[in-house]
């Protein structure tokens, strides 16, 4: 049977919550996704430690030390013999009489992880890329915390999979400058610089972005972290995006644009080499 | 004891959700507040009908009709023995294998009601008004929907509680528009016309809002949906909000700037009195 995390006990999937807890009436609360290969959490600190940094930018105390909730996910995972697939953790604000406002501090967060035994996606997927759509980025101007308020998120990732898409490559309307995709980051790389948009508040920071920035100077790979606009991503010699799960996607079309990447990887599959030594050789 | 509304069906108030269930994971669904004045559900119809708009709008289907549903939540407020307070609807996508995307659209929404016994304001709120904030919208660009994706309100209602204020104002950054509350419509009132941000994707569309506006019409007052400015708001005669529960409050003054509007509360007042008319003879 399997077991999930509330609040520090290892409980039965199916879970008791107020219909007040605010993470289900107003998304208010913070997540974080973890890969597990070979029956390794990668880079679990670092998830947990962005978990930590989203709830203070919501002025939320989630109550337990960072490695006090380490030892509980890792229980969590050997529990339910995960070895490869995802770990999700959130944490909601807790239980009030229904007000935008929480007023009172000393309310008690929710916790909850769950694992998701999950495959990676099949070897094609890597090896000839994926096709995008771009579309209008409509979502709020605090992309950087991760929060649970995901339906821009949800409705730009429907909108590319009903288009035959894998992913919706986003663009601020008013200046055209792509920001990232609906779950993932966005790379392109134009003679043989590679860019992406700074990590502010228009992006999340994703934990293999930085992975991927590390690699590429240990690579003497040129980068350059600036907004570029929607036509330098459709001149660009090769697009890719990142996440948790996916790790590195080549992209090999925009779909409604007279556009492929399809035989220009090269840096691209050298950056996923070296980023699946790293998740490989843990 | 209390009961709530799930799915059809009278429960006790803790209920078993599902971690997946979408609505918690993504905000992904929308939900009403419904007043109750002497036993009576105001404008019950209404929020209904716009809670199956905000559900057509990000493609989810409630599997119900409008007069089911409303014989449903009058079941409900009967059973609690609700003569004053509010009604909460919300309706979840449903729950799948966590993924940004739904995909199949015969997922199963989740739908949860529950009754508030909650007084009304005091009167002296309605007879001296209320302080606000002003502070900068950084909510999507679907505020039409009124879905569970509220964190932006909630951090604004909490900024402005934390100042000694009762609402929040909102103003995009970009222009300096004037769009509404964390959780009101705004209205204010300069040469005896009286002005609010039309109907758009920057605003919800109040239910109280819309009467008011009937309201304005019946009694010939001269009506501008239109934009306006920060600056504007605070050379106004009158200022008010307005939304189910607080009905119309006026704006007494705008904290950290030097502006009041203590004295000046007649056209409002009058708005006020129309609007305790329909509620308190329904």
């Amino acid at each position: 049977m399997e077991k999930i995390l509330l609040n520090g006990e290892l409980v039965n999937r199916k879970i008791a919550i107020d219909i007040e807890d605010r993470g289900y009436q107003f998304g208010d609360g913070v997540y974080e996704v973890i890969g597990v290969y070979n029956n390794i959490a990668f880079k679990l600190e670092e998830h947990l430690e962005r978990l930590f940094e989203s709830a203070e930018k919501i002025n939320m105390d989630i109550e337990l030390t960072i490695k006090q909730l380490k030892e509980k996910v890792l229980k969590l995972k050997k529990e339910n013999l995960l070895k490869d697939g995802l770990i999700y953790v959130q944490v909601t604000r807790g239980i009030t009489r229904r007000n935008h406002a929480y007023l009172d501090n000393k309310i008690k967060p929710n916790l909850i992880a769950y694992v998701l035994h999950q495959n990676r996606l099949p070897s094609e997927v890597y090896q000839n890329g994926v096709p995008v759509i771009l579309t209008k980025d409509i979502r709020w101007l605090r992309c950087d915390i991760k929060s649970l308020n995901l339906l821009p998120n949800v409705l730009a990732k429907q909108n590319a999979i009903e288009k035959g898409a894998f992913e919706a490559i986003l663009y601020r309307n008013d200046n055209i400058t792509i920001t990232e995709g609906s779950s993932t980051n966005v790379f392109v790389i134009k003679d043989k610089t590679i860019y992406t948009h700074p990590a502010n508040n228009y992006i999340l920071n994703g934990i293999t972005r930085q992975i991927i920035l590390d690699i590429c100077i240990k690579l003497n790979l040129k980068v350059q972290e600036i907004e570029f606009s929607k036509s330098f991503l459709l001149n660009a010699d090769e697009v890719f995006i990142s996440g948790t799960y996916i790790d590195i996607v080549p992209v090999s079309r925009v779909l409604g644009e007279d556009v492929e990447f399809t035989n220009q990887k090269s840096i691209t599959f050298k950056l996923m080499k070296e980023l699946n030594k790293l998740t490989m050789s843990i």
